[in-house]
């Protein structure tokens, strides 16, 4: 694979739906790795940003946001059967589009399952229906009646997306690293035994993002380095992990849902108002914000053992998120100001002038402690790789384009999970842009250097238990 | 009171003991409002950082760190019966500085009762030994011995100092725009009684630094400024608040010291990793941190009312203190490597580009709800009043030029709290250099916009209760 491969031709309409950070940063990859033409391809999106680069590459801009009321007339005459609609927006139902893109025969892909506008944050709904485990069960819901039918890829940029087949890289190192078997697993149960007889107790999605500008934060400003609608709406969103079957403190702000899978956990708080112990190579350990992403819960749902309905192994799946550093203090005043977004925000991209975006699995409680596996991209290489993106925004592109391929390979999949997806075939794509792609392991538990001021409630018989991760 | 006000001549002897951000910023301002010549001055510090500001002004410098082991000889050459101790410096402690003034007859002032280099995180100390509280009451305890002896100022910056007469000003403000009697109360028992008269329930030090600079933080940096030793080491302390009578729920990790006054409690945690709900006109309402400050405890103390030894009064007071954004960022980082000092620090001075120290006092629960008194001071205004100084350590330095001058002008008082001194003197000397000096009421309330998303543990009943305030 290198920066010219064209992976697959595809003689069909595309539809991207969104047109930001993402929307922006995907279609020179569409472009460039897919044997398409740019008059095959419609943005529809729902403001002007993005209309320059569009125009740049002579691909159509449609202003249109799509509405509960308008989407499926507006999405009609652009869409049939073999045709791709790329959902890269806020604010529209993907359930809605994917449906839509069922019923006409189109593909489907997008980063997240997202609600129609509010979804995340509207009070006449429970936080147990404001989280992403009720968007995800909704989403699977349809799993059976579209089986066989066109591909819907559901959530697959970088998290949630491409480490679920971090996961299973980093699985394999480990028990070669280990003196495990080392067979590729073929399914879900295998998989599952894998990590349970690794003793994986505990998995975080470890990143962190070093990316800085010199056009400092204003006060009343949102700034990261990717969309701040998008990060805002999940930071309100409860906190949710998959709750690991190790775990022998249940949280005082813990709740269960009371329907599905079970595999998750939510607290009774915005994600962006908690903290975690977590660790990166590179970085070392930091606090990182444990923000609800559906890759918590469908990997920790993947890899469940069971005996009978008895839940014999699971991991404890979460986020654990350092954002760049002026996100940091956006989410700060975010805070101050009771989760009422700033009334200005700045999407960081060509003021970037340093910094590395560091995402990876962090497995945890196996023979050899610690192993982070993933992506170190600076953005310098970033920028050199392709154009409108910067380091965290390509972990996400690629990971489209990736989604997008492996669809039009499959495409008779019906509804997929990043987990059910070929792992091999998606690193393959997406390695030429990943900058450094890495495994390290690593002595760090979160324990480490606890209670040097002060005691604190931790458990010292199980460094692994959330209760210690957890910044109280 | 004009720039060129010289206030008094001094024909003594003046030794700066460390040459910081605020050694180098009170200099020009000595130099210019008090009778003095450069050779009367000199200054003792522990590195060479100043060195140069020193030279281009002329005064004496001389790299020497006084410990437990020399301080007595290295300053016994340099301080007799009239002369002045400016003590400015971290790591040096203030109780045998101004012991030994005590002994000569010089005259002390410093801005924080100071322990030797380690007293803040000494493990081998309780939390309760390693708080403000207990240093305030070792300090304290020589009042007695010091009585009529020469004058010794205590913690006497912006705060603590400033801000007690901040509160004084703002109780007399708050009593005429209710309609209360306006008279000056003459002594301790008059303020207290009039603070309570007003139904002041509870004074935040409520601070806002917008300043900022084009040149990012780099990771493994602490940037501040003002101090950073200062800064982490009062942040490592325990979370301390004078503990007012109002209040009904007793924090589950808070804990009384079983000596001394009584007034204030600490938390089992660094004040670093307290956040607290607070407002100021220009920010409107924000998170700041709990930082442990003498002034909360000296001001809780000093307007306590009793019947017999029954407290009728006292007002819950404390810092809640929104540093800088790369300060906020700094503490991000440093709670994330539990509390081990960056590798490299930044004092933040030439490299600002905007920004303003807005620093007042917020009584709550009278009438009119809230009001805030105090200093919005722009970093271009700092600039142009004085040299090296940023809007941060300008509203220090005036105060310890003020605190000086009223010291020269009360050479016999002993042991004095901001409290015990002359507030309109005061003011009068710091005014000019204090940008705005502004009183603002306001409707906010820490009840305000809460359990949006999510139910919260808070007490509808009075809002000024402390569980209300503090950032669960």
């Amino acid at each position: 694979m290198t920066l010219d491969t064209k992976h697959i031709t595809f003689t069909g309409r595309m539809v991207i739906v969104g047109f930001g950070s993402i929307g922006q940063g995907v279609l020179p990859l569409i472009l460039r790795h897919i044997g398409i033409t740019k008059d095959q391809i419609t943005i529809v999106t729902a403001e002007e940003r993005g209309h320059a680069e569009a125009d740049e590459l002579g691909v159509k801009f449609i202003n249109l946001p799509l509405t509960r009321e308008n989407y499926a007339q507006v999405l009609e005459p652009m869409l049939g059967k073999g045709d791709f609609l790329v959902n890269l927006s806020v604010d529209v139902s993907s359930v809605a589009l994917f449906e839509f893109c069922h019923k006409v025969g189109a593909l489907y892909i997008d980063t997240c399952v997202e609600p129609w506008a509010g979804g995340y944050t509207d009070p006449s709904l429970s936080p147990s229906l404001r989280s992403n485990y009720a968007l995800r069960e909704t989403a699977l819901s349809h799993r059976a009646a579209f089986e066989g039918g066109p591909t819907a890829v559901l959530t697959h940029g970088a998290n949630p997306g491409l480490v679920s087949h971090f996961v299973k890289q980093a699985l394999l190192n480990v028990a070669a690293d280990t003196g495990e078997s080392t067979e590729v697993p073929k399914d879900r149960a295998g998989w599952g035994a894998l990590a349970a007889k690794l003793g994986v107790k505990v998995i975080h999605i470890a990143e962190r993002d070093t990316q800085v500008s010199n056009e400092p934060k204003k006060v009343g400003e949102f700034v990261n380095t990717w969309s701040i609608d998008g990060f805002v709406g999940e930071g309100c969103q409860p906190t949710e992990l998959g709750w690991g079957s190790h775990e022998k403190h249940f949280p005082a702000d813990g709740r269960r849902h009371e329907f599905g899978c079970d595999a998750a956990i939510y607290l009774m708080r915005p994600g962006a108002s908690t903290r975690v112990r977590t660790w990166t190579p590179l970085e070392g350990p930091f606090h990182g914000f444990l923000i609800t992403h559906s890759e918590a819960i469908s990997i920790a749902d993947y890899y469940t053992q069971r005996d009978g309905n008895h839940v014999t192994y699971r991991p404890t799946v979460h986020y654990a998120y350092h954002p760049c550093d002026d996100a940091v203090k956006s989410v700060h005043e975010l805070a101050g100001k009771n989760w009422y977004m700033q009334p200005s925000q700045r999407l960081m991209m060509h003021e970037i002038v340093s910094g590395t975006d560091e995402l990876g699995v962090l497995l945890m409680g196996h023979k050899k402690g610690i192993y982070w596996f993933g992506s170190r991209l600076g953005i310098d290489e970033a920028r050199a790789l392709v154009p409108y993106n910067n380091a965290t925004s390509l972990q996400v592109t690629v990971a489209v384009l990736a989604g997008i391929v492996w669809a039009l390979e499959n495409p008779n999949r019906g509804i997929v999970e990043p987990d059910e997806i070929d792992f091999q075939r998606i690193l393959e794509i997406a390695k030429p842009y990943l900058g450094e792609l890495v495994g390290a392991y690593g002595d760090w538990t979160p324990l480490q250097d606890r209670e040097r001021l002060f005691p604190e409630d931790i458990d010292h018989d199980d460094p692994w238990q959330f209760k210690n991760f957890r910044v109280a």
